[in-house]
């Protein structure tokens, strides 16, 4: 994909319809990838994401180690993909490699960018005092990138067990409601 | 909506998908309603809830001082009342009269269920420690209900001003990730 640099002004948008995520850390030998669908918004500007990522988690460790990850969202074309990342362990596996993705180098993070993501934001952790309590960090988007001409990502919402809803026909309301 | 008991168990598959909420809070006079989109799950059972709710927001006081609410789902069909609640306030308009959303009663909190919704998850406050820095609160899901004819709802999925995307087909890999 051939993304180009994206407003942080605008990322609210990558994130509030929901998408499931496929989150990059670095690491010593390599870096990892895992899915994650537990996350939200906290800010506009600078954007703020909250992400629950478990300590069962080999990305627990490498996220608390190198304080940054890029957020990439994935598309259909990738759902196979997602799930085998959410299946297996970056402990035993070079997830990379073993499922295709490409890592590419990003601009103020040490985590690489997904190649094949039609949106990838470097992230850095800001605050991990609610780690504790809920695995709850909180990300600041410090780089955004964005393939321009993905106008309508079939971006894929997770329902449970493997099952996902990808993302449909998009309608405009009367509203301009930020 | 013939709404029916929901098991808790299942509860995150609700959210996991990052539907628009339509956020329903009891009051001394009567009953509010806001559009909501910052939100996540934090754990599965019981379930938690972490949501985004500004002090700007009517809905804020009245959530501070009933200490429940009800998570309600809507559907394409409410598209625009999803709309017009976000564009105005609860101190001066009664949204649920202005907009014809019909406040049904809760079974185990203060605030009302809303009839026109295929989902509403009734939740109580249980965390605020994260109220001062990110107004962000964490709910506790204490009872759901859905419509058992509605097997695949067409969500609203925010991607900013006014602009959704509505769920689309739904896939099954071959994955039995929870």
């Amino acid at each position: 994909m051939a993304k180009t640099s994206f407003p942080l002004s605008k990322v609210y948008g990558l994130f509030e319809p929901g998408p499931v995520i496929l989150l990059s850390t670095a690491g010593k030998t390599r870096p990892n990838v895992m899915t994650m669908s537990w996350q939200t918004m906290l800010d506009f500007e600078p954007p703020l994401i909250g992400c629950v990522i478990s300590d069962r988690n080999h990305s627990f460790k490498l996220l608390q180690a190198a304080k940054d990850c890029v957020l990439n969202i994935p598309t259909a074309e990738l759902a196979e993909q997602v799930v085998q990342c959410g299946n297996c362990s970056g402990v035993r596996t070079d997830k990379f490699k073993k499922f295709k993705l490409t890592p590419a180098p990003a601009k103020k993070v040490s985590a690489p960018l997904i190649e094949e993501c039609y949106a990838s934001v470097e992230c850095r952790v800001t605050d991990t005092g609610m780690v504790d309590a809920y695995a709850f960090f909180v990300l600041q988007a410090v780089k955004a990138w964005v393939d321009p001409q993905v106008t309508a990502p079939k971006t894929l919402h997770h329902l449970g067990y493997g099952r996902f809803m990808v993302a449909g026909e998009i309608i405009q309301t009367t509203s301009k409601m930020r």
